[in-house]
């Protein structure tokens, strides 16, 4: 199986209005990516902010699923949130990947927009097929997406999702979701 | 193109018991879904719960989005929601489709579970592209999902996501977008 993991991202993204911010940690995203990268076989989910009082919180409200009453009254979000490392930045979470695997991950940028030189879902489903135990870490975005310097560390941009329509503004949720089905289900 | 409409019931649904319940209103379900189903092409999202005040609460959401302040704020946002249909229950949205469209969708019910008869993604993926403009309707159920009385109701019980793991305990909202992605992504 491939070595995925994700990383969300709230520091360095851009607004509506293209401008650098730092976005809210938001409750759901933490849930609803867990779950769904507990799905797929994920590594691991990192959720990364910069502002030390989300983390904790972030912490606390982990440690009611995993520790607390919700332990044992919904199992399946402990087995979710087990997947779950909170961290600072794009950085931190390198070195993470790098502590645990030996290996620095391939970062794969992710943009609701096209561009030049986007991968295919279908080329780097194959290309982590053919990896191994090589680390690769799929960069989300909140707000409106990834600033542009960190796209521009990318070792490989992922082509958007489309779908039959030109409107192309799902959750980061759902986005999430229907990049693991495409990169990861069985065929 | 596909004539499919959702629709999300909160009741008759099953608790982790397996008890039927009226599961209360989420309102990032109604956001990501209608994201999703904007993206897709789906002609309807029906948001649909027995409970008038829940009803009136997310009337009042949508408002806010469609005309209030964050229609200027976030257009996309409202583009979305302008897909969502306020019901009672699975028979007041049959009636919604029948009179919009002149005919009574085809029920296609949803599951995390396997069992006797699923169809497969890709055999109701060509089912739907050769059906020309007859209305079929995907049903979610919210909680631990649909009761029972409604799966019993089917014309087609479509087959769980699976990904490469045993874990099945998708979010609604992500379930939501794979299910679209896989029926009416383009090829």
């Amino acid at each position: 199986m491939a070595d995925l993991s994700i990383v969300l991202l709230h520091y360095p993204v851009v607004d509506k209005n293209g401008l650098i911010v730092t976005s809210a940690l938001t409750n759901m995203d933490v849930h609803d990516i867990a779950r769904s990268s507990r799905t797929y076989g994920v590594r691991r989910f990192f959720v990364a902010t910069p502002v030390r009082a989300l983390r904790l919180l972030a912490t606390k409200i982990m440690e009611h699923w995993e520790t607390g009453f919700g332990s044992t009254y919904n199992e399946t979000r402990k087995d979710a949130l087990g997947l779950v490392w909170l961290e600072t930045d794009l950085d931190t979470t390198i070195v993470a990947i790098e502590s645990e695997t030996g290996q620095r991950p391939t970062l794969v940028m992710t943009s609701a927009r096209p561009g030049p030189r986007r991968r295919s879902f279908v080329a780097l489903r194959a290309e982590l097929e053919a990896a191994g135990d090589a680390p690769y870490l799929l960069v989300l975005g909140t707000g409106w997406g990834l600033a542009p310097e960190i796209m521009e560390r990318a070792d490989v941009i992922l082509e958007p999702i489309c779908g039959p329509t030109d409107y192309n503004h799902l959750s980061v949720r759902s986005a999430a979701a229907i990049m693991l089905d495409r990169l990861l289900a069985p065929m």
